[in-house]
């Protein structure tokens, strides 16, 4: 058990909250869409939520370090790392679909150890936290638990949009969504809860940064799921961004097999 | 206006009502799913719920038509006909996303002249009545009319999966999506439903069939935006399934170019 992790907890919800009061009035609104340098959008929306999960990790923790997808990274040395995306999906987001989430990890030495993923329309919250199960709160249903799959023909395949595959990733992805029994699209975060509450079997992404799958990996595992990068390997800092979760244990090494190059 | 359009509607929101009261106990619950003969899945909640609307529109208006996605037409020589299907985006469904829709669609001497989106499980609920503005209802905000959007280059285009076009058609929509500024995927009628807000402003989509495409009409048009096939013709039962929706009027003819086959 992580030591202080109810103080931890208690922070990052605090934090979703912040995030999810500043987002709730841009929610279908009209809004000023940017394009960052690597042409993903952005808006004021992103920029306010992250600033104010900013504020409560500084209040309440202000050893820690803090790395968000907007506003860079401060005190990298320190052991405790807050990782923070505050609207994933923002195409979904400037779209109206309530499928983005603001995503909250702990990184103690490198390694997730707590993840939140928050969907503030809906009012749905995963909560991850390392050595315990995944809970999940929320109005439509739904229990957190990864469903058994025994083999990849039986399996719900999912990825957020094919744009995300490039070179030999299209062909790649491709063979493995090919061997799955149905393939759906669009999610970013929210499709990772789905696999946590069992109605997914399995998601391959790319092109993924840390503070996109910083908060999947302790919701995928308390879950009883795996998430590795497609080699099978941890996922790290240094990574491509390429993701593979798998809701039954199983599907992994067949899966890793169809993704190699 | 209608003649007894607001008995029509009536009857569409009891439908509805039915509907959603069959399918919400299924949603996030372990369901067998089927596959049709064209490979699309299907479940008891799809049964179900067309089963309760049916019952809805016979008892009140035994003489008119009645077409459904699951159980074939009745009555087909009618001047009335409603069209039916319980989950448009069966998919969507089954993985958990509450982003699939109830379509009804009220059919004159084969035109659509009411048509109702509902969403089980959210709670919004899109109407569309000839001749009249586009009314929505939902708690997550957001009101009817479409956008303006005066350029290609500027718009944000969305359909619900690569797999749904076949043959030249992958060529034509990737020479339309690429002239637009951003892509989303995933959506089935949801995204129509976000067009008629001014949330997307186009949606080009292949194989759909008349219970997938006759509820949209009257809403898309109520809210000022455009629904043709990709000749620019109107919706008809026997067409291809090609479907170009824009919410700014201006879109279509350059949208029509580049899907020229």
């Amino acid at each position: 058990m992580l030591p202080a992790a109810e103080a931890f907890l208690a922070a990052a919800e605090a934090a979703a909250e912040a995030a999810g009061a500043a987002i709730r009035p841009y929610f279908r609104a009209p809004i000023a869409v940017e394009e960052k340098a690597d042409q993903s959008p952005v808006t004021l929306a992103d920029h306010t939520a992250e600033r104010a999960m900013r504020e409560v990790f500084a209040r309440c923790f202000p050893e820690h370090g803090l790395a968000g997808e907007e506003f860079g990274h401060e005190r990298p040395d320190a052991r405790f790392c807050w990782v923070l995306d505050p609207i994933d999906g923002t195409r979904a987001f400037i779209t109206g679909r309530p499928l983005f989430g603001t995503l909250i990890a702990l990184l103690d030495a490198g390694r997730p150890v707590l993840g939140l993923i928050d969907q503030p329309i809906t009012g749905e919250r995963w909560i991850g936290l390392s050595g315990s199960p995944t809970r999940f709160t929320g109005p439509f249903g739904g229990r957190a638990g990864c469903r058994p799959c025994p083999v990849l023909a039986s399996a719900e395949i999912s990825a957020t949009n094919p744009e995300m595959f490039t070179g030999s990733e299209s062909a790649r992805i491709r063979r493995l969504q090919s061997a799955c029994r149905r393939v759906t699209w669009g999610g970013d975060c929210y499709g990772y809860g789905l696999l946590a509450l069992g109605l997914i079997d399995m998601i391959a992404e790319s092109s993924l940064k840390p503070w996109d799958w910083a908060a999947l990996v302790p919701i995928v595992e308390g879950a009883g799921g795996r998430i590795t990068d497609w080699e099978g390997h941890a996922l790290a800092p240094g990574s491509a961004g390429q993701v593979l979760a798998v809701g039954d244990p199983v599907l992994q090494g067949p899966a890793l097999a169809l993704l190699a190059d």
